[in-house]
This record gives C-alpha cells, structure tokens and sequence, in this order.
C-alpha cells in the first residue's frame, strides 16, 4: 500500500510508493533506467486491453462511450497498473512514533490517448487531441462525485526525459484527498492579489499582456498562449482560458474545441521547430468542494526539458531561467509566422 | 543584470538570469548540451588562475590563507563568471506595470575544490574534504557582514545530471536578500513543531531515530549520518549535527572534522557501491540575522540524481519516491559492513 509520510521539518507530505517501489540493488549497476516497451508488447496498443487493469472508459473518435469489447475504440480510461495512490483506504493521518503516516488514498488514472501506438501528442490531428481534452472533463466531473477528493491534477508526460514510464502517448490523472502544496500557494497568492486589487490575477495579467504584447504568442475565441513573466524555465508555456472560471471541469463545447486548437498548434512547435524535447504539461484547476470562484483561474502549463534543475533550485525552491521569455515569445512567433 | 521577477500567482520570486542567459535559437538543435572542458583547458586548474574572475581567497593543504601568487594552492575561491546573482545593486521592489521586479542582487561565489582537475569528491582524501568544509564556514561567516544578505546557500554539484557545467569539483555559494521559500517552510515547519512539543524537531527525530534503529546509518562523535523517515528520493541521504545550533558557520574545529568523516564515508558509498550517479549536496542553515536558535537545527541533505521528477511532482510539490528509506539504510548498512 503506498504511503504518506508527513516531513515534519518542511511539515508537508511525500508519497513513499511501495506499488512502484523499487529495490536498492537496483540502482547498483546503472542509473535507474525508463522501460520503453521497443520490441516489447505495449499494453495500451489496440488489441492488447487485457494487459491493463480493468478499464474505466472507452470512447471513440466521435466521443460516444462504447461497448468493452468494441475494437474500434480511440481512447481508454484505466487504473494504474502500479499506483502511486489508491481508492481502497480512506485517508486519517495516524502517528508513527514522532512522525505522521497516512495511507496513500487517492485515484491514479492513465488515459490511453490513441489506441495507435503513437508516442508524440503532435502526431494526433486537432480532433483527436480534442477528444482527449473532453475526456479530461468527462473524467473530473465522475470523480468530483467522490467527496473524499479534495483535488485533482490532470498531467502528461512525454518522452524519457520528462519520467514517461511508457513510450505510448497516455495522460495520467492523479485524485487528492487533500490540496498540493503548489495548489494551496496558487490559492493563497490569488486571494492576496484579489484582496489587494480586488481583481483576479490571471485576468490582469490577460490584460497587461495583451496591452503590452510582447510575451503574448497566439490567441483565439477563449484561448490566450503566453510565455509567462516569471518563466521557471526556458520555453515554459501557459495557456490560460479568456473567460474567468475556477474549475477545468467546467469548460463549455465551445472552449474545448478552442483549448485543443492552442494545445495542438503548441506540442506542433515543439516537435517540428525546436527539438522534440521531451516535456510535461498539467492543468491546475480548483479544488473541487470549495469555492475558489472569486480569485482562481483554471490555467494549463507546460514546461519542455530543455535545462536541469540543479543544487540551488532544489535546495531554495527558487527556479533560475536561462532565457527571458520576450525572446522566446518572439523566437515562437517568428517560427510559426504569427 | 539578473532579475528577480514575481510570479503573481504563486506570490514567489523567480530569477531571469540574462548574464548566462541563452538565445532560443540555442535550443533548436538538440537538448541543451552540458559544457565540459574535455580536450578544453580548464579554468579551475592549477596555473590557470588568471582564466577565473579575481579570487576572494586562496589556501593550501594545511588551511593557511596564502598569497595570490603562490602556485602551492589546495582550494581557491572566486566569483562566479557568469552569477545567477551579482553584488553591484541594493535590493529593492520596483513595479513593472502589474509585475514586481528586483535586481538580481546577491553573491554568487565557485569554491574550487581542488588545484588537480578531479571530478568526483570521492577522489579527495578526508583532510581535503575537510579544508573545503572549513572553507564554507569561513565564507559564511565572512558574507554574515552584509547586512544586506538575508540567507546563505552552500551546494555542490557533481555530474552532468546533476547540472555541473564544469567537470572539474567545485562548491557553490548563494548569497540571497531575502529567505528562499524552502527555508521559509522549514522555519515554520520547525517553529511549528517546536510551539505544539515544546521541542526541536530535529533533536526530536535523532532520538527518535536512535531508538528505532531502523534508517541511522553511521554516527560518530558529533554527526548522526541517516535516511530520512519521508524520503523524497532514493537514497536521499542527510547528515544531522548532535548538538543543536541553527547555524553552520558556528560549527566548532572538532564537529568539522566529525562532519567531513561522514561527508567521506558518504561520497565514497555512492562512488564506489553504488553506480557514482550524479548527484546535489547542500547545507540548509539558518538565517543570517534573525535568531531561529530555539526551533532550527542546520542540516546537510545530498540527493543522488536516481530517479526524474515528472509532471506529477511539478505540479503538486509532492514527491513521490519509489524506495524505502529503511530498505536503503539496510544497503547501505550492509555495503559499508556497519
């Protein structure tokens, strides 16, 4: 059973996941190396769905649920086979001598994002990342049902550098009986800002931006593509939703088919214009029983592995950026003739 | 001039560093290449000296300070060539439109660690580890005189992974105006702790530790060597001084010498057990001229480069690690025949 350990010097939570873990002889011989399945049987292939646990969701490319065991499905919805978090606890801080442990409850969720084994999300067309998007939705709403969630963090990871365990282009939901620490700052930092300026961050910063353009790559209808003021790292992408809302869940038909136009014209720039580097992206939405209305934005972030994060960002929480986000903001626009 | 800019939403400061800033172009060919001096000439060796920015402090084996031109040299300490931070503003906020903005004030100084071009601390016997220890302290103690330095980081990094740009070992010091987050959540982490027991968290874990025997690795006169209870890392390791002080530059001749027994014993498992991976030390201390002498206790932490933080810890903060720290501490335990 994964494990909460609270840090008791930082007085914050790690996950000690025994699920995953590993033992210490491996680390013996090489650096911890990322099993890619190349010559392997890859379990999110079509054909392969008894390879995962059993599954949650499956939808075709029109975005109907479908039957089990029709093969023509685009996307699947399954438990992690080795979670980092489980649904079969309820969470209670218990003491372990001096320190607190909480059993690791929560939900760990793969999404296959094509039943194609496919390893890069620009190699999907818009409809098909748009289906993705929606099934991010879909998935956010059945859980907010579960009251013992507090808080959910949608995310990909693409390519070894960025931690993908499998070369198969899925997404990953985690579901929190509790908010993240990063959460909790985002909350605590817009309330301050509302309180200070009786407006919403992310909207006064939508404002400045787009009188100032200078970091601004790319908008539509709902969507704004911007490289952030205070980049943590070079090529560090925002795309944050025009209309003022608290909760990713709540996107309209409209929206997604936005939303997916400014995710797809981004993941192509990386792939075709820069390296291909690897990269995470996450949304973080608000917490899904409190009302955060007033002073949250929904916002989705990006961040590519192009630099390390070495002793001083680790040992300070301050993140040094090795390029300004002017420059990259015009570098991308150049490249993608906007 | 480096920058400070805030991130609104975080309400955290993050640094723009345009002294070592690269252009986006740089980013187009490949993942951003680590720069070793392989068949280059290094600047940190021996009768290289006028290659480095002007020195702050150069010694030799027995830990005299000696002249500028004597080549018999075991450790030099210089600015860096291309700072994070520079010592030539105040700081000070400043707006920019909705955005705060600081110069990037600070210190950011390199310790050679050695006059040979060695490349792993490993190498280094437990009398130079010593000196390099010395070395800190005297720094610290040094840059405590400018009242308008906040906090002190001391780190190393060792190893491509770990985001060494030079090969050759090397220490580095940051000097910041202000308190990094990570040091703002230990001081009330601990302050915490130590209003609810009326203790100090640290002292508390060492007994706590002792007693349970279960991750305490090595200890000697002044220095308790352990895996800590909620590791965010396998194999994080940290060394915790017996006595309680906030402060490193306080550490007495005969604790230096305790500490660096364990530092060597420390480096040279992961040289010669485990697979030499990459890895960042550093020294969390207490603020410079604040008394936190009740509830702080400095301590070392060094995290091996074993595992990649994905999208997951990014965007929680959480850590997830996939060993136990008991299961580590036993390894090791039997690797080292303790």
């Amino acid at each position: 059973m994964p494990e909460f350990r609270k840090d008791m010097i930082l007085d914050e939570w790690v996950i000690i996941a025994s699920e995953r873990a590993k033992r210490p002889e491996m680390f013996r011989e090489e650096k911890v190396k990322i099993e890619t399945p190349s010559g392997m049987v890859c379990p999110f292939d079509k054909g392969n769905e008894e390879m995962t646990p059993p599954e949650i969701l499956r939808m075709d490319l029109n975005g109907d649920i479908i039957d089990k065991s029709d093969p023509n499905w685009q996307i699947r919805v399954v438990p992690n086979k080795f979670p980092a978090l489980k649904p079969v606890a309820a969470p209670g801080t218990k003491l372990y001598g001096m320190y607190s442990i909480m059993d690791g409850f929560g939900l760990h969720e793969v999404i296959i994002n094509s039943s194609e084994h496919i390893l890069y999300l620009s190699q999907l067309s818009q409809p098909q990342i748009k289906l993705i998007i929606d099934v991010y939705a879909r998935r956010l709403r059945e859980i907010k049902k579960d009251s013992r969630i507090e808080s959910v963090i949608i995310m990909l990871n693409q390519g070894k550098d960025a931690g993908a365990s499998l070369e198969h282009t899925h997404s990953q939901i985690f579901a929190l009986p509790f908010n993240s620490p990063v959460l909790e700052k985002e909350l605590r930092g817009t309330l301050r800002y509302y309180r200070l300026h009786k407006n919403c961050a992310v909207c006064d910063i939508l404002d400045f931006e787009a009188k100032e353009n200078k970091r601004i790559i790319f908008e539509n209808n709902h969507f704004v593509i911007i490289q952030p003021f205070a980049s943590r790292n070079p090529f560090e992408t925002w795309i944050l939703p025009k209309r003022h809302y608290s909760n990713f869940e709540n996107i309209s038909k409209e929206e997604t088919q936005s939303f997916s136009e400014c995710l797809k014209l981004l993941v192509d720039f990386f792939y075709n214009e820069l390296s291909n580097p690897s990269f995470n992206y996450y949304i973080h939405t608000g917490p899904l029983h409190t009302k955060t209305d007033h002073h949250y934005h929904w916002h989705f972030e990006l961040i590519p592995k192009l630099s390390i994060k070495a002793g001083f960002e680790i040992a300070t929480g301050i993140d040094i950026c090795i390029t300004t986000p002017e420059d990259t903001a015009k570098f991308i626009k150049e490249k993608l003739k906007i």
